[in-house]
């Protein structure tokens, strides 16, 4: 990671498939796909690090068949970088009948209820199966709220697994699929949990960074705190954090606040936003949030941000989106995304000519 | 219209807004957009005349509308050729409690069930107003089986509606939004019924070349009849249209059919076969019909056809698309619909070369 510092930090994080520009902001391709986006309209986006979810992946089709295939970046023909992360927090957001105990997580899929097992070690196998650039410890996702008792032996069992996480994926990281191409590795990056809780927070970052990650990511946010809760924690950690190391916030926001933490030093952000927002209409624009669908844009003939340059904005109105979504055509669903895609990178790469001055 | 004659014939269609290589392939359009596809990829595929369905238009977003828009091609931003077909079929197919008599057609919208009528007249006016290259005679889709009598009457109503119609479009074609272009007009096209009765078809195919219209197709094919009663159908009824004039032949059908029916004379065919089959998982290649969603594709690293150019073949993998498939993901849609497009565009390619020869 090699960044000038600043509240904000403009940097480039060196990874196997792709060095990234930071502050970064990651598309999330859920399943393998980025929802109704093909993988070369995503590339010329910019989009030069994208995600997929563990737990679905490895649910569907398998992250054994992914391996065979030749690892995720070969199989959903995605050149450039990824992460995957850790399948712990839709354990907890999407699967039934969940047991946690020390060991790790029992759950039931959601695809069709069959039994399965994840703990840190799993999870890290599945991780290097997969291939991604970047893995993340398995960590338990505090829910909110959450009393200060319940914080505290969550944020102990993230810590507890983070530390069985490093030790299996330092023992297994070379069986990565690419590992043979010199020079290139997975990196491992740890999770600070701890809740609405400072103290918590702290503790949680300074003993993952003695365990010496390759980066580190704040987790347990943007789970229906208030925004002020959210900045606070990011402050709270950021510093902590050493600064030759990524910080990456999981699972935010709106555009204003990815350009908010990216401003106080944020490297990596990503989040459905776009995307899911977008296959319900709603367009994020230089004129603030627009719900495409509104009687309003019937007859517009306005591309959906006049100050966009992205192929939507080039070539379509307002109207014909409308008219996609009104009809509940999966254009409309492909063109939104594009649309909103566009809007949040180029909003991080605004924000990186910014820092960069 | 400029042939060079044979069984099978190459030509150049010239429309207002394209000049067509012929025989053409033209995919289906229905709301406004060739489902799941992108415009821009239309383009790239070669697509030069796509379809839009009047029934639909008119009910969602109103051809009104789309005219205060600048007419079809801008509202949908396709700058290419397009063709509207004239309701009738929609209305017969779609709508509940319908009522036919020598006026029109009383029909129930399949949306909110309001009431509305179709005459010939009617159909006219929303086709000038949505203004594609190429607008369709208003006609009574004889359903099959259909025994003499019914047939011969159906017959008899489209006969009375294609004068109606072209009365009707002739008087107010001027009234075309971009009709002020000199030298751009819009064309109407009439249709052959008679079910599967040779001696109605060649009555009906007799008398609308007496109307003299821009071009004629041969309707009510398609509509469950042995495969071999279309091709005799064609056969009866291509030697009596004009030589100098376009022949379509409506919603039509496999590959092969559409290499058949080309080489036996006709010049234009369209069919939302290629685009519904893929959204189901049904490919069509070189080697033939693929159902991706078949396990022995799960792990199949091939392009979906290894002889084909396309964008999807030149990058993704059998097994990725099952994948997408599987997991319902909209992607999965448009990258088999792109390639089936491209299958039955670059069949339509292949054969023209043929008959060039």
């Amino acid at each position: 990671m090699n960044t000038a510092a600043s509240g904000g930090r403009r940097g480039e994080l060196e990874l196997a498939h792709r060095t990234v520009q930071t502050p970064v902001f990651m598309p999330v391709g859920t399943q393998g796909t980025v929802k109704a986006v093909p993988q070369n309209i995503l590339e010329e986006l910019g989009a030069e690090l994208i995600l997929g979810n563990t737990y679905h992946l490895y649910l569907r089709p398998g992250h054994e068949l992914v391996n065979r295939m030749g690892g995720l970046h070969k199989f959903i023909s995605w050149p450039r970088a990824m992460l995957t992360d850790s399948g712990g927090f839709q354990v907890f957001s999407l699967s039934a009948l969940r047991k946690v105990n020390d060991e790790g997580v029992e759950f039931r899929s959601h695809l069709d209820g069959s039994k399965h097992f994840f703990s840190p070690e799993h999870s890290m196998d599945v991780q290097i199966a997969l291939g991604a650039d970047i893995a993340m410890a398995f960590d338990e996702c505090t829910e909110y709220p959450a009393d200060r008792t319940r914080a505290q032996k969550s944020m102990q069992l993230t810590l507890a697994w983070a530390r069985r996480s490093l030790n299996h994926f330092r023992a297994n990281q070379q069986k990565v699929v690419w590992a043979e191409e010199q020079g290139r590795k997975q990196n491992l990056f740890g999770i600070v949990q701890g809740g609405m809780y400072t103290d918590l927070r702290r503790e949680c970052a300074e003993r993952l960074v003695e365990m010496d990650f390759d980066g580190y990511a704040i987790g347990g946010l943007s789970v229906g705190e208030p925004r002020e809760l959210t900045q606070e924690m990011i402050a709270e950690v950021l510093p902590l954090l050493p600064k030759d190391k990524p910080r990456y916030v999981m699972g935010v926001g709106f555009p204003d606040e990815i350009e908010a933490y990216a401003k106080m030093g944020v490297d990596m952000m990503d989040c459905v936003i776009p995307t899911r927002a977008a296959r319900h209409g709603l367009l994020f624009t230089s004129e603030g949030r627009m719900n495409i669908k509104n009687l309003q844009y019937a007859e517009d003939q306005n591309p959906p941000d006049p100050k966009c340059n992205c192929m939507v904005c080039q070539r379509y109105t307002r109207a014909y989106l409308r008219h996609l979504m009104k009809s509940a055509e999966p254009l409309g669903g492909t063109l939104n995304s594009i649309h909103n895609l566009a809007f949040y990178l180029n909003t991080m790469e605004r924000v990186r000519g910014e820092l960069a001055q």
